[in-house]
C-alpha cells in the first residue's frame, strides 16, 4: 500500500426502489448498484467526480480491499495529492448495469423467478447504464457533478452523460473512446460473443447451476479483445519472438512463444473474475452505442454544456485518435468549450490505465478550477434596489444567505446588501434598502482567474462576490468558502 | 469468363518419389503436390514464374475450373496481356505442404497407418513448403525461375526462396508480408488455433470419420483472421453501422449489424472449403517463420542475389509497411538490387488480392526485362584466341551454339567466332582462329537497356552479343531470340 492511496475501502450497495426503465422499453425491478466513494462530499455538494469504468471494470477504482494484493483499477490517478485528489474531490465509481461485480446483471437473481436471469435479462444500452448511475448521484443529493471521467466504454458513458444530462456536470473527460461503435469494433465484439455462444457449456446462458461454466468461450473472447488493447509495438517490446519455457521451438502445438502464453494466461484468469453472460450484455451495449442524430454527430452533441477535454492515445488502434478528434470537431461545431490532448505512449488502448505521469498531468490541469465559472454558484438570490429592509431580511432567512446582490429593474448590479448592512438599518432606523446597501460594490467576471479574484477578496476582506457579464447582469456569486475549498 | 483469362484449367498432381526431409528432423513419404501451370515454358526454361499463395489459398491461381462460378484467386494479374502475362511467361502455382487443396497435409492418408494423419502430421515450416515447391520446379527441369511472387504467407515463401536458394530466381517480389512473424501476428494466429482446440468436435484432430467437424472453432478462427485482413476504413465504407435485415436494433442477441452478418457468413463458408487441422499447421508454420540470423535480418539476407521489389499496402495493419521497409533496409545493407513500392488502398491487407490497377502496373514494370542482365544467358562458352579452328568447331557442335566469344589468357574479350567464320576457314584454308575471327567485336554491358541493345543488334545484323564488365571480362551472352521473346 502506498502513502498516496485512499487506503482500505469497501464496496457499498444502493437498492433502487423504483423500476429502472430501459431503452428497450422493458423495465428492471430491484436494481442494486455496487459503488465506492473516496473523499468527502462538501457542503455545497459541488466537488463530486463520477468515474466510469471500462468493459470489464468494477466499482473498485482506488484503494485496497482488506487483504487484497492489488489496489483499485485507477489507483494511479485517484488518491490524496493525485490528479483526482480525494482531499479535494468526492469520487464516486459504480459497477455498470449488466455487470457482474455487484450491480444487477444477468447473473443476478430475477425477482420474478427466483433464479438467475441468464438470457432473461433485457438487452441494455450505455444510456441505461448512465440512468442507473444517475440514480446513485441523486441518492447523494448531488444536482451537478463537478466532473465525469472515464476511458474506453467508460468514455462512452461520459459522452452519454454529456448528451442526456447536459446540466448535470461542469466538466467531462472522455478518454480513448468514440461517439459510436465502428464496424471494426463491433466485429471484434461480435467474434467474442460468438466464441461464448459456441461453447457447449454456455448452454443458452443457463450455466449457473451446472458443473462447468463456458470458460473456453469466455477465455477466447478475452484473448481476442486483449490483443486489441495492446499495440503491436508494445507487444514487440514486451515479448518479441521470445520463447516460453523452452530454448528451441518444439515442432508441436504446445505454446512456443511468450505472447501465446501471456494471452492464454489472460484468458484463464479472466474467467475466474467475470461472467460470460455479462460479457455478452456489456459488449452488446457497446455495439449499440451511437450518439449521432440523423447521421450527424454535430446534431447529437447540440445540447452539450460541459467543459470537455477529449483525450486519446497515439498508439491506440481500437479507438484511434481520429475517433476522438471527430468528437472534438462535433463539439466545436456546437461552440462547446472543448479541448483535446493525446497521450504519447506505445501501450496502445491500455495506456489510459497505465500512463501515470501523463494522465495525472492532463487530468490535474483539466480539473483544477482556474477561472471563476468553475467554482461560482450559478443560482443566485437578488433583490431590487427599491425593496425594503424587511424584504431583504426575509430573503436572507429564507435562502440562508448572508450576501444579496442588489439589481436595477434591468437586472444590472447596483450594489450588495449583507446581514451586517441589515443590522446597520436598525441603528439608522431606516426601512429603505438604498440607505444601507453598499453601492461601491466589487464584482468579478466569470472568466476571471480564481487566483486574482481570491487575492482581491482577501485584500478587501470580502467573503462573497457577485459575478457579472459585460452588461453588469448578475451571473452568479462566488464565496471564499468555495475558493478556499477548491484551492486548498 | 473474360477475354484475358487463361480459360479452363485443371489442377495437376506431382508425386514426389523420395522422402521430403523437414526442418523438424522428421520426413514425409509419398508427398503429393497439387499444382497448376499457365502459359508455355520456353526452350531455355528461362520464363517460369512461381506464384506462392497465402494462408488459405490453393494452386488455382488463374483461369476457370470447369463449371466454376469464380476464377482462380489471382485472376486479376495472371492471364494473356496481364502483368503476369501467360503469353510470355510460364506460370506455376502449387498448393502448400500442409494444405488441404491437393498437396499432402494433415487430412491426407498417412501411408504408414492407412488413415488420415490428423495430429500425426509433423509440424512444418515455410522452408518445408518451399522445399516441396523446389521439387516441383526441378520436375520441370527449371534451374532458375524468372521470378517468384507472392503475398502474405506467399510473400514469406518468396523471402524464404531468396534466402534458401539465392541462385534459383532472377527476380522476387514479396508482397504485404514480413521477414518474421511479429507477436501481434502470432497472437491472432494463436487465438485462431485456440478456438479450434476449444471446439469439442475437433476431438484432438480426429474428426475425419465423425458426423461433426469442428466447424464452430474453424469458423471463429476465420472470423478473427478476417478482421485483420480488412482496414477499419474499408469496413466503415462497406458496412458503417448498417443493420442487417432489420430497420431497428432488436434488443436481443440476433445479428444486428451488417458487419456481424458478413463475418458470420465468412466463417460459415470457410468451413466448407478448409480443413481445421490444415489451419493449425499452416498458421503454426507462419508463426515459426523468422529469417533473421543471430537476431539480424541483415545477416539473414546476406546471400540474396535476386533483383527484389518489396511491396506493401498503406492501410495494411496486419503486415504494416514498416515490416516491408525493414526487409528493404536489410536487403540494401547487403547491396541487393532492391526497390520498394506501396499500394495506396483502403482495403487493408486484402488489397494484394484486389487492387487490380496498381498491382498490374507495379508487377508489369517489375517483370518487364529492361536491362541486359534480366535476359542474358550467364553460362557462356568462350575460347582462347590461340585455339585452332577444329577446337572451335567441336565446341560449337558440343554446346550447340553458333557464337563463341574469343578471350585472351586474362579472359578479356578479344573477338568473336561464329559458325559462318568457321565455314570461311575452309575457303581460306587456315586452321588458326585469329585468321578468321571477328576482332572488331560489338559488345554490351549487363546494365545496358534492352531497347538500346536490341536496336544496335538490329542495325548491325548481329544475332548474338557478348556481355562484358568494365574490364572487358565476359559475363554472358545475349541473343535476339531472348530479346524478341521477352519484348514480344
Amino acid at each position: 500500500m502506498n502513502d498516496e492511496s485512499v487506503g482500505i475501502v469497501e464496496t457499498k450497495y444502493l437498492n433502487i426502489e423504483e423500476p429502472v426503465l430501459l431503452d428497450s422499453g422493458k423495465a428492471l425491478n430491484n436494481v442494486t448498484v455496487a459503488y465506492e466513494t473516496y473523499g468527502e462530499l462538501n457542503k455545497e455538494k459541488s466537488n463530486a467526480i463520477l468515474i466510469c469504468h471500462a468493459l470489464t471494470g468494477d466499482a473498485h477504482a482506488a484503494g485496497w480491499h482488506e487483504g487484497d494484493k492489488k489496489p483499485g483499477w485507477w489507483e494511479i490517478v485517484i488518491g490524496p495529492g493525485k490528479a483526482i485528489d480525494t482531499e479535494r474531490y468526492f469520487v464516486i465509481c459504480s459497477n455498470v448495469l449488466g455487470g457482474c461485480k455487484g450491480t444487477t446483471g444477468p447473473s443476478s437473481i430475477n425477482p420474478q423467478t427466483g433464479k438467475e436471469y441468464g438470457l432473461e435479462f433485457p438487452v441494455i444500452t450505455i444510456r441505461d447504464m448512465v440512468n442507473v448511475q444517475k440514480k446513485l448521484v441523486e441518492y447523494f443529493n448531488i444536482t451537478q457533478l463537478y466532473a465525469i471521467i472515464g476511458g474506453s466504454m467508460g468514455g462512452m458513458q461520459v459522452l452519454e452523460w454529456m448528451v442526456s444530462y447536459p446540466k448535470m456536470m461542469k466538466k467531462a473527460m472522455p478518454i480513448a473512446t468514440a461517439a459510436m461503435s465502428y464496424p471494426q469494433q463491433i466485429a471484434f465484439n461480435a467474434v467474442g460473443r460468438q466464441s461464448i455462444f459456441s461453447d457447449p457449456n454456455w448452454n443458452g446462458g443457463n450455466y449457473y447451476h451446472l458443473d462447468e461454466i463456458p470458460k473456453n468461450g469466455l477465455s477466447l473472447a478475452r484473448m481476442i479483445a486483449h490483443i486489441t488493447y495492446l499495440s503491436d509495438e508494445s507487444m514487440d517490446i514486451k515479448f518479441g519472438r521470445g520463447l516460453q519455457d523452452k530454448d528451441e521451438i518444439s515442432y508441436d502445438f504446445t505454446v512456443d512463444f511468450q505472447v501465446e502464453s501471456y494471452l492464454k494466461h489472460q484468458g484463464e484468469t479472466f474467467v475466474k473474475r467475470f461472467d460470460a453472460n455479462s460479457y455478452l450484455y456489456i459488449t452488446k451495449a457497446v455495439d449499440l452505442f451511437d450518439l449521432s442524430l440523423n447521421g450527424s454527430l454535430i446534431d447529437g452533441f447540440k445540447n452539450v454544456e460541459a467543459k470537455v477535454e477529449v483525450l486519446s492515445v497515439d498508439s491506440d488502434w481500437l479507438y484511434p485518435t481520429e475517433q476522438s478528434t471527430e468528437i472534438l470537431t462535433a463539439l466545436n461545431a456546437n461552440d462547446v468549450d472543448a479541448s483535446f490532448s493525446e497521450i504519447k505512449s506505445n501501450y496502445g488502448h491500455d495506456a489510459f490505465l497505465l500512463e501515470k505521469g501523463q494522465l495525472n498531468f492532463i487530468l490535474s490541469k483539466f480539473l483544477t478550477s482556474n477561472v471563476v465559472t468553475d467554482v461560482m454558484k450559478e443560482v443566485v438570490v437578488t433583490i431590487k434596489s427599491d425593496a425594503d429592509v424587511r424584504e431583504a431580511a426575509n430573503l436572507m432567512l429564507d435562502k440562508q444567505v448572508t450576501h444579496i446582490p442588489v439589481v436595477s429593474d434591468d437586472n444590472e448590479l447596483t450594489g450588495i446588501v449583507t446581514s451586517w448592512d441589515l443590522s446597520k438599518s436598525i441603528a439608522l432606523n431606516t426601512n429603505l434598502l438604498k440607505d444601507i446597501m453598499t453601492t461601491n460594490v466589487k464584482y468579478c467576471y466569470a472568466t476571471d482567474s480564481i487566483d486574482v479574484v481570491a487575492r482581491m477578496m482577501s485584500e478587501h476582506d470580502i467573503s462573497s462576490l457577485p459575478v457579472v457579464d459585460e452588461d453588469m447582469k448578475v451571473l452568479g456569486i462566488i464565496t471564499t468558502d468555495q475558493i478556499s475549498h477548491l484551492l486548498s
